[in-house]
């Protein structure tokens, strides 16, 4: 598989730990998102939306979408599991993963953030907004089914979802304390090889600061 | 099962649209966006995003998030199905579908609007702007399967995640002549009981324009 990333997308971070932690073999590619490199016609080709996860199957065949990626490799890879048997807990992970997939990420993204400057918005109070009120509710949903993890005991995409999503509250300079749960979450999720593995300042084309 | 939603936000018209095609019968419950019955606390104990959807169970335990509500009805209520049975193309129809739930509705709502407009921006050009880009997507990603409707010849998810997106981009004024493919399959769509019976103007709370 051929997968197209960036470092500190978070789309991109949630595929890299499923990967990881399903053992799916990948080649990366890099697609430099500062430099504009997602609109590019030959990357539109793949992704019309212009943005990264882009996955390339063996096949050729491809797909984006995080979540919709993450439910493919769920289908076809499915050991170890990222979702509960049992279909409400499944539905409730999946409540968690879509509060930060559609919740909390469109509104801090790369794009999102180009068009607030293309509007003379100061984007840190637009950020730290979103992304609080965001968490704040994915804290106070979790406390039902919480676990070592954010539903129960095992991995699940709600986990996959809330690391990258920890990375960027703190870049925007949150106040992590707030959100006690998902922070003790996190810890527990960077115990794992998968995880550690999938750090944005891990990848190749990261860049210092 | 309760049903909380209000008869203009898409996110509860998917869900309409998949509870009618299922055949799941559910007593309605209006929130008033427009008049803040989100975010008053009672609704938040439900929702703590304070959006709509809010689907309560029978034995009184809750879901949020429109793509994890057709998740779970998919699950418990298989027939009619909403997913094809082929592992790839359910995942292009889930990545359909999250094009529309995470790539475009987050940045058309009911909240974003208002922080907009608490930041002094003129909201129709970012309206149109994130509609309009969007749309193109979706249009140029749903060639490569499309048949009588996005995927196929069945009705699945991003055709539930289409219509109501569609109603929206007229709302901004924005030509659908520019969607060919999207505006035949929502025709198609809109032959059906299910979809017929989920439009907005036929919701108990709708208000006229």
């Amino acid at each position: 598989m051929k997968f197209y990333g960036y470092w500190r997308s978070s789309a991109s971070w949630r595929v890299r730990i499923a990967l990881n932690y399903k053992n799916v073999a990948y080649e990366y590619v890099p697609v430099n998102l500062v430099e504009g490199g997602q609109r590019e016609a030959e990357y539109r080709a793949l992704n019309p939306m212009a943005q990264v996860p882009t996955l390339i199957l063996d096949d050729g065949r491809q797909l984006a979408q995080s979540l919709a990626i993450l439910e493919y490799l769920e289908e076809t890879a499915p050991e170890p599991a990222l979702l509960p048997r049992d279909p409400y807990l499944r539905a409730r992970v999946r409540q968690l993963a879509e509060l930060v997939n559609a919740g909390i990420q469109p509104l801090q993204n790369t794009e999102t953030v180009r068009q607030l400057k293309a509007h003379h918005v100061d984007e840190k109070p637009w950020l730290q907004y979103f992304v609080g009120r965001g968490l704040d509710a994915l804290e106070a949903s979790a406390q039902a089914h919480a676990g070592k993890f954010l539903v129960g005991d095992e991995v699940t995409y709600a986990d996959v979802c809330l690391v990258p999503q920890l990375h960027h509250a703190r870049r925007f300079e949150l106040d992590q304390a707030r959100w006690p749960l998902c922070t003790r979450v996190e810890a527990a999720c960077l115990e794992l090889e998968a995880f550690q593995k999938a750090q944005a300042d891990r990848q190749p084309d990261a860049v210092a600061k």
